[in-house]
């Protein structure tokens, strides 16, 4: 039994989830969102470092899901996410968390089973696999999905896992 | 008298210099770079916030500057310069120091007086402006360049500095 946290960092909003990867499947802890608020750029990134740190003071997840990001959309928005990103990778290696990075079509491939899937399908399967009733936020959806697929390509690691077999080739299974 | 921090972050190299500010002129204390090695992006960043925390521990700076990037090359040295910087500055707002962001321009008009002014000429002012002996390695020169320009500029705040009138109107005088 494993806890596993998401993290989907944004240079305004850093989007959070935590599961409890149990094996047989997984189980919702918690999610969220870190607002940075309007404050200076250090405050903004003690806001994501502090966050980060305290999420995991709380829930005591021993390892991190992050995404890896490929094609931000220009220079000015690549730094900002890299600032976000690098307070909150920061925190979660200094709390000693192991950190593995995902593409975002090896999240929606471990999800959804297609790597072209939507934001709409994977928010829905994440509901699925994690049997919420209600819609969570995009931002701490997308953090479970990270979550989700970390979990997923975990246990693919485990060469003899209990249900090794029932999770490979493709995506996560109820 | 003001000790004074200066970090030109990269995502392979972390230059940083250390000035006292007595105001009447600054005084060279410590420069060198913080090189992250060779390990996974959580390592490399840790090795930046360990290095800016330790350096602010053994020589006990209360505010620092740091280079504004307006132009990153493009969005993928954007990103990694993004994530080194969000480690620097998670250090030091984390530590309690005050956090200054200076352009590239703004830095060269301090320390040359002219903001045209190429690196060369920014390593000499700098050797020149700290009586140093010896051409420091050139991220940590850039650095140093970087703390001198915060000593100007915090200096031109106070209304009736000892030396303010010397020291405003373009550059950083002896």
């Amino acid at each position: 039994m494993t806890l596993i946290l998401g993290i989907d960092p944004g240079s305004r909003i850093t989007g959070f989830g935590v599961i409890r990867d149990g094996g047989r499947g997984c189980e919702y802890i918690a999610s969220g969102c870190i607002r940075t608020g309007s404050g200076s750029l250090p405050e903004r990134l003690q806001a994501v470092y502090r966050g980060v740190t305290e999420i995991i003071r709380s829930h005591g997840p021993v390892t991190m899901g992050i995404e890896q990001v490929f094609m931000a959309r220009n220079a000015d928005s690549a730094l900002k996410l890299g600032q976000a990103r690098g307070a909150a990778i920061v925190a979660a290696v200094e709390a000693g968390l192991e950190i593995a990075e995902y593409t975002a079509t090896q999240v929606k491939q471990a999800i959804v089973g297609s790597g072209g899937a939507d934001k709409r399908q994977v928010q829905m399967m994440v509901m699925h696999l994690l049997r919420l009733v209600q819609k969570p936020q995009i931002d701490a959806s997308d953090a479970l999905a990270i979550a989700l697929c970390h979990a997923h390509h975990r246990q693919s690691l485990i060469p003899h896992g209990l249900d090794g077999a029932r999770r490979r080739g493709g995506r996560l299974r109820l």
